[in-house]
C-alpha cells in the first residue's frame, strides 16, 4: 500500500487552490448575505458531491463495518474468539519463572480456559522496575502452554522483535503505550499472528479504530481489539472502564473486542461485576491477572488474583449465566 | 446534628498546636535518621491510635455500609427500589404540555413500568433554551402519573421549592449540577420524600458519597444514588458511564444505586447495551427518556427514544434475562 | 427578559415540520447522490439564511465582544477592576473570628493591594468540615475591610441570601461548585452588586460564558470572570490551571477575567510562577490565599500563605515588572 | 547499567516475606487496637528507616534535582538551552521540500532564531494521511538548516532509524505518542545526540519524568524536556497547556523544559499569550510552527503560522520584555 498516492487521490480535488477559488465565487453570488463559516460548509458539503454530481467519498476504512458487514471471528489453535461463545483469557502479569508460570497455567486450564497471557516485555514507568525476562519469558510462556494445551499471548514492545515472538506465540499483543506506535503496528501488520490491540491510556476510540486500521492496511486482517479502562480524573480505580466502547467498537468496526478488567478496575473486588458488564453488554471475551502468590510477584501485586480468588471469578461468571463452562478435554 | 459540635469533636486530638509539638520531639529521638515525609506519616499513624492506645476513629459516614450493613429499601408507593428487583424509570426530558406527558405515561405504563419521569425545572447551559414549564409542569406530571398509577420523579433545583414539590413528587431528584449545592441538599434532608441523587458532572466517588451524607445528617434517610455517567476527554459518547461505580457505590453504601443510560451515552443507538450493563453489574434501576415524538421535543431530542423504540428498549432487557417483565394489573 | 419568547422566536424557523420538508425535497432532487449527512448538513446551512436570502442569525450574547467590543470596566469602591492595571485580591480561606481576618486585612492593606476577600459560606466536600461563621463571617469580614479600607469580595451559596449579602460585600463571589447553579445565578443577576463568577470544576469555556449570560440576561451587568483551575487526571497539582482561558474568554466576552492562583495549584509553592503567568498572558487580576497562622486554619490550612510568604509573593510579581505596586495611602 | 541488580538491591528489604513476618508481630503486639491499613502505613515507614536506624531510601533519581542541584545546560552548535537566555525554535510542522523548508529556515533566520524544527517521519492518527517524506526529508532539513546557519530538529520514531538520525540531526526529538516507547528512549539513551523529549498525551509530571529517567540512566544526559498540553475534557483547545508543569518540572529535575505553544493550543490566535506565558513562568524556551504557506501545508494547515504571523509573533515577545532579539550575524 502507497500511502502516498492514496493521499494524492484524497486531495486531487480538496486541492487549496481550488477551495480559494470556489470560497471567491460563492462569495460574489451571496452578495454577502452568507458568513464566512456558512460559505466554508457549503464548499465542504459541494466537495463531497465532486464534478459530476457523484459522491466523491473516501473509502471506508478496511476495518470498518461499512467495509465488511460480517464479524471477522480470530481463531486460535482452533478455538475462536468474535465467535458467540465469550472467551476468557489468564495468567500472571509477569512471567517469573518455569515453576511459576506452569502453576498459572495449571489453574487456567482446570477451569476450561484456552488462552493463557503472560508478559515477557513489561512496559514499566521506573526503568528500575521490573523490566520482564525477554525472550526467555517468551520460551517459559511457550512451554507452559504446551504443556497444558493452551494458546499463548504475550505482548511485544519492540518492531525488531516481532518476527522472534512469532515463534513463540500464538498471539501478539500490542499494549496501551504503544496504541501509537506506529512503527510497531506497521510491522505488526507484516505477520501472519493475530495481535491483540489495546486501547490506549487517553486514546478516543475514533484513535483506537486506526490503529487497527494501520495493522490492517499493512496485510493483517486478525485483530482483536481490547478495551483496557481510560485515563480520567477519578482516582477510586486505577481507570475508568469505558464500558459503551464496546458496544460501539462492535458497531463501527467487524473486530472482535475484549474487555481487561484487570487494568481497567485495578481492584480485585471489582473483577467479577466489571466481567459481567463486559459479558451482558457484548464483549467477545475477558482478560484478568491470575498468579500462585500474588504477593510475592514482581509486578502489580495488588490486583491479581490468587487461585482462590481466580475459581471464586470463573464460577461468578458461570453461574450468572454470562459466560458458559468449557469442557475441559486434554 | 450541630457540625460545628462534629468538627470541635473530631479536631479535638488532631489541633496543630499538638501535632508541632509531637513532630518536633520525635525529629529530636530520631536523630535526623527520618525524613520530614516519614516522621509526618509517623504523627498521622499515631494519631489515629489515640491517648489510651484506643482507636480513635471518626464515626463512620451515615450512609456508609460500615455504619449500617444492611440495604436500604426506598419504597415508593408500594414498589421497591434496592429491594432485589430492578426497576426502570423513563418518561420524557421535559414535561411539555398534558398530551405529550400522557402519551408518555400511557407508553410506559403499557410496558409494566412503575416510575414515570419528566422535567419541569430545566437547568440548562443557555438561559435562551426551554427552562420548563415549573410548577405547572409538576402539576402536569402528577396528573399524568395519577391517571395511570404511576409514581412520579421530577428535579428540584432551589431550596425554595422543596416544599412545593413535595405536593406533587413521589421521589425528588437532585441533578448532577447541583450535586455539590449544598443548601439544597441539606433543604432535601429536611423533606420527607425520597430524594434520587445523581452524581455531579466530573464528581468523584468520595465527593457523590459525602453530598448523599449531607442528606442523610440532615435527616432523610431516603436516599437513591444515580450513575449518569462522567466528563472525560472521550467525545464519542455524550459522558463515559463509569460502569464500576455502581458495584463501588453499592460497596461502600447500603443506598441503591441507579444508572441512567439516556445521560451517561447521549445515543440512543447504546441504550439497550448500557442498560444491560447496568443490570448485569447489579444496578438497582435503569433510567432513560421516552417521548411521543423525540423531533420535535423541546430539549435533547436527539436522545429521547419514540414508543417504537421503547418497545425495543424493554423486549431487549427482558429477553436479556437481567430485566423481569412486570405484569400489568391497572 | 421573557425566555420563552425568545425561545419561540429562536425555533419559529427551525420547527421540525420544516426541517422534514424541506429534507425530503432535497433528497429528491439529489436523486441520492447526497448522503444523509450532507443533506443535513445543508438543510442547517439554508437555515441559517433565512427566507429572504437574509442572515437570520440569532442576537449575539450579552456578555460577547460581538456584542460590545469594548472592556468592560468594573469599579469597586473607586478601584478598577478590568482598567488596565492588574489587582490583587487575597486575604483568607475562611474568616475564622475577628482578630484572623482584622490581622489579615493588616497584612493585605500594608502590601498596597485594595481587595480583601475572606470565606463566610463555605462549600465543603464534607458536612463535617467546617461551613463557615455564615453572617457573622460577613460582618467581621466587613469590619475588617472598612477599617483597613479595602474593598470586601466573599461567596454566597444560596438564592436567600443575596440580599442580605449586599448589605455587606463590594463584589459577591459564585464559587464552582455553583457555576451551574441557574436559580443562584439569576438571583446574583438581579442584584446591584458586581459578581465575580469562578469557573466549575470541569465546567468548559462554553459553559462558563453561558453561566455569565445568565447574570447578564437578569439585569447585572457588572461581572468578573475568573479562572481558577480545572479538573483532570493529573494530580501533582489540585487542579490543572487552563491559563489559555484567560485569553479565550477576553476574546469571546467584553468582561474582566481574573486567576486565582491558589485553588488552580494548591500548592504554595506555584503560586509567584502561575500569577507571572498569569499576569503575562493578561489576566486583570489575581486571587490568592493568606492567613496569619495558616498551620492552625479550620480550612485549606496546606495551601495558605503565611505573612511572609505574602510578603515574597507580592515582591516577587512587582520584581517582575508583571505587576505594579499600589501606593498605601490610608 | 543492569536493572536487575537495581531491582534485587531495591527490593532487597521490602522482600514479601519479611512483610508478612513484621506484619503478624506488630498485630499481635497491637492487640487490635490499630487498624490493617494503620499497620501496613507503619510497616512502610518502619521499612524506609532500616535495620541499623538509618534511612535505607532508594538512590534519587539521576535527573532529579535532589541528584544534580545545578541546572543542566544543553549545548547545541554553540547555542545553549537552559542556560537563562530563553530560545525560540520554529519551522513547519512537515518538510515537504527543498523550497518549502529553505523558505521557512530563511524566515526563522531572519528573525534571529537558532533552531529550526521539520517533521521528516510524521505519527499520523490515519495512515492515509501524510506520513512525511523519512530520510529525505531529514537530509533536506539538514540542508536548509547548513545554508542558513541553523541547528535542526525533528522527530525520530522508530529505535532503528537513530543511528541514521544522528547523522543529519543537531537535536532528535521523542514525540508525544512515544513518552512510553521505552525502547526507542533506551536506544535515545544510547546517542550522544541531545534529546528533546515531549510529554505523553495524557502523562502525569511523574511518568514524564521517569521516561526522561530513562534516557539517562542508558547514558545520555543531554535531555530537553517539553510541555505540549494534556488531553482534557476540555476541547476549545486542542489540548490544555498545563502551565506549571513548567515550574514543576524545573523543581523535580535539573533539565531544561521548553513549550511548544502549538500543539498545546491548536490556535494561531493563542499562540502569542500563550508564549508569553511560559516564559514568564520560565521556560527556556517556546517551540512554535512557521510555513511559507499554511493553507497548502500537507499535515496540521489550520495552525501553522504564515511569515507574516511569524513576525508579529516574534515581534510581540520581544515588545512584552519577556524574549531578547538575538542579532543576526552570518
Amino acid at each position: 500500500v502507497n500511502q502516498r498516492e492514496i493521499l494524492l487521490q484524497k486531495n486531487k480535488d480538496l486541492r487549496p487552490e481550488r477551495a480559494d477559488k470556489v470560497l471567491e465565487r460563492m462569495n460574489l453570488h451571496s452578495k454577502g448575505a452568507l458568513s464566512k463559516e456558512t460559505l466554508i460548509g457549503l464548499f465542504k458539503l459541494l466537495d463531497q458531491i465532486g464534478p459530476a454530481g457523484k459522491p466523491a467519498k473516501l473509502p471506508e476504512l478496511l476495518v470498518s463495518r461499512k467495509n465488511k458487514p460480517e464479524n471477522t471471528v480470530v481463531t486460535v489453535a482452533g478455538k475462536e474468539i468474535g465467535g458467540g461463545q465469550p472467551q476468557l483469557v489468564a495468567g500472571p502479569c509477569a512471567v517469573e519463572s518455569a515453576e511459576q508460570v506452569d502453576a498459572a497455567a495449571g489453574a487456567v486450564k482446570a477451569r476450561g480456559l484456552h488462552f493463557l497471557r503472560g508478559g515477557a516485555f513489561k512496559p514499566r514507568t521506573s526503568p528500575y522496575d521490573f523490566q520482564g525476562l525477554g525472550e526467555e519469558g517468551l520460551r517459559l510462556l511457550k512451554q507452559a502452554g504446551n504443556r497444558h494445551g493452551l494458546a499463548v499471548i504475550s505482548e511485544i514492545v519492540d518492531p525488531r522483535d516481532l518476527e522472534m515472538a512469532a515463534g513463540y506465540l500464538d498471539v501478539i499483543q500490542i499494549g496501551a503505550r504503544n496504541m501509537q506506535n506506529f512503527e510497531l503496528l506497521k510491522e505488526a501488520g507484516r505477520t501472519k499472528k493475530p495481535i491483540l490491540l489495546k486501547r490506549g491510556l487517553a486514546a478516543t476510540i475514533d484513535e483506537f479504530i486506526h490503529a487497527a486500521e494501520y495493522i490492517m492496511v499493512h496485510g493483517n486482517d486478525q485483530i482483536i481489539l481490547c478495551e483496557r479502562g481510560i485515563r480520567t480524573y477519578e482516582k477510586a480505580t486505577r481507570n475508568t472502564l469505558d464500558i459503551t466502547a464496546v458496544p460501539l467498537l462492535k458497531q463501527e468496526t467487524h473486530l472482535p473486542v475484549m474487555v481487561d478488567v484487570t487494568h481497567s478496575t485495578g481492584r480485585k473486588d471489582l473483577l467479577v461485576p466489571a466481567a459481567k458488564a463486559a459479558l451482558a453488554i457484548g464483549a467477545d471475551g475477558v482478560m484478568a491477572e491470575v498468579h500462585p502468590n500474588p504477593k510475592q510477584a514482581l509486578s502489580d501485586a495488588s490486583q491479581q488474583m490468587n487461585f482462590t480468588e481466580f475459581e471464586h471469578f470463573v464460577n461468578e461468571l458461570e453461574k450468572s449465566g454470562l459466560y458458559k463452562h468449557n469442557k475441559v478435554m486434554v
